[in-house]
């Protein structure tokens, strides 16, 4: 019997992603699957998922065997106590190309000064030279799959770059460190620090008035992670007194970006649309056909959503 | 007897090299060496130089075994008749990564858009999505020591990378081209342009408006090589003509850049103050001091000017 799979994310995705999804089941070999935005629940084998989607109950969807998400973040569905089946997040090598390429851009950015040549509003010819890279230490929180490659392609640029997790990890070429002792010896590094943890109640405010201290005066943030890893106001309040030189902030508490907020016209912020790591439709839907193939093979499946943990 | 080493460049070098020369000469066993600004010039075995120097006459430099450039432009020097002796150019490591650094910060600033985010003046929650480092063109004018390097790196980065120079050159991993032929074909791929070409007559004007109109519309140039390799109001009239949607540019025909230069106020060029390959004085004396090395072991020097092709 064809599979059925059930695309469950707004309209808009479905015109993104019908074509490359079956693209995907062809080259797969499920070329005569029935994929659609609308299935009886009992018959759905796989349900293709963006959290922000009507579809909050599943209870009715007894036979599914997994339900495969769009995006990375899984934090707004994780807690749903009807989703018992498995669930895979979106690992999506173009994603993490993407993000790896929005922070080297970033790291760069401040790494050179580049704002004071884009920003120069009068002819003035002041030379300076920057430290090298190999000067230059660069703390990235977060060594999941996005935070470990960001770090190794930072290093491979020539940045002393230590990483930071909850949990011992480790990474090649990447000086890790972990725990509570060592987030602040990390932030005690970070001339430039990457936000790339997930949102968990552990997570939030990683960055707070007590921990931005700790960070050297004058260090630069770049945010590509998740909102609430930040205590804003305690951010605010870094910028304004100088502890902190400026931030980029790709990802806010509230999306989009409310017009008041005082991060739109701070003078030491970059507000950027949560476009740090944008998933691309190609690369994602072999992915989730990767998924597919996998459950039909009765193969494990990969980037499975670990529920205790929240990601 | 000691070596007799003449620096020759401007006071101001004095300070910042005399500190790094005598280390690097004492790590080399040539601790008991006289390095001074002013030396007998029969006496002189080694001239450290900056074409910049008083010193344009090296006729009475009779014993001098070589002449050790601070700098990796020789244009300045490399036609006085005087000079006779085996001119070597700085290739100084620590150049070199300045001027990745500097490039690839650049090129991930026009690759990801990142003017617009630090640009903006008011509140605007437009979210993009650029293309891949894998889907985008990046040409590379000059395959030199530094060309060589800049191309691998962004190809490191993902990019696709093309590689031009006059004669054929092969770079691992790089799509290298050459000739008249090579350029128009490397410049109909340059979604960005970085030109680190050397000066010498035959590289003058290389981006005329002949070339720029090979250019994909809307392509981006950095040019972090020199000055004359641009013929800068076809360049301008590029710019006003949507042709070319922005430039970088770090050296000019006359520097500092004049303050009525229309580049400074041009609301599509950024201009930097030739600042993209900064010497550092520690890693270019180890240089310099090595090719001592080799002079007095009947070594052959490293980093020789041709005097023919002019670097």
């Amino acid at each position: 019997m064809p599979l059925n799979i059930l695309f469950a994310a707004r309209p808009e995705r479905w015109e993104t992603y019908e074509r490359p999804l079956r693209d995907a089941l062809d080259k797969a070999g499920f070329g005569d699957a029935n994929l659609a935005q609308e299935i009886n629940p009992r018959d759905v084998d796989y349900i293709v998922y963006a959290p922000n989607s009507p579809l909050q109950d599943f209870t009715p969807y007894t036979r599914t065997k997994a339900v495969l998400n769009l995006w990375a973040g899984v934090e707004a569905i994780v807690g749903n106590d009807t989703l018992t089946m498995p669930l895979a997040r979106m690992v999506d090598p173009g994603l993490t190309k993407g993000m790896v390429e929005w922070v080297t851009g970033h790291v760069m950015r401040y790494h050179l000064g580049i704002d004071t040549d884009i920003l120069r509003s009068a002819p003035e010819w002041m030379p300076r030279t920057p430290p090298l890279a190999q000067e230059r230490q660069v703390v990235v929180l977060g060594l999941g799959a996005l935070g470990a490659t960001v770090a190794q392609t930072l290093a491979g640029l020539g940045f002393q770059v230590t990483g930071w997790s909850r949990s011992a990890k480790k990474v090649d070429g990447i000086d890790c460190l972990h725990g509570a002792a060592g987030l602040k010896e990390s932030l005690s590094r970070a001339e430039i620090a990457v936000l790339l943890l997930p949102d968990t109640p552990a997570t939030h405010n990683t960055l707070n008035a007590e921990t931005l201290a700790q960070m050297p005066k004058g260090a630069f943030i770049i945010n590509p992670g998740r909102g609430p890893l930040i205590d804003d106001n305690a951010l605010l309040a870094a910028l304004d007194s100088g502890q902190i030189a400026h931030a980029t902030l790709d990802v806010f508490r509230v999306e989009p970006l409310p017009a008041d907020d005082p991060y739109w016209t701070h003078p030491k912020v970059t507000v950027t649309p949560h476009i740090a790591a944008e998933t691309r439709a190609s690369t994602a839907s072999e992915v989730i056909v990767e998924n597919i193939r996998r459950g039909e093979a009765d193969e494990p499946f990969i980037n499975l959503v670990d529920r205790a943990l929240g990601y």
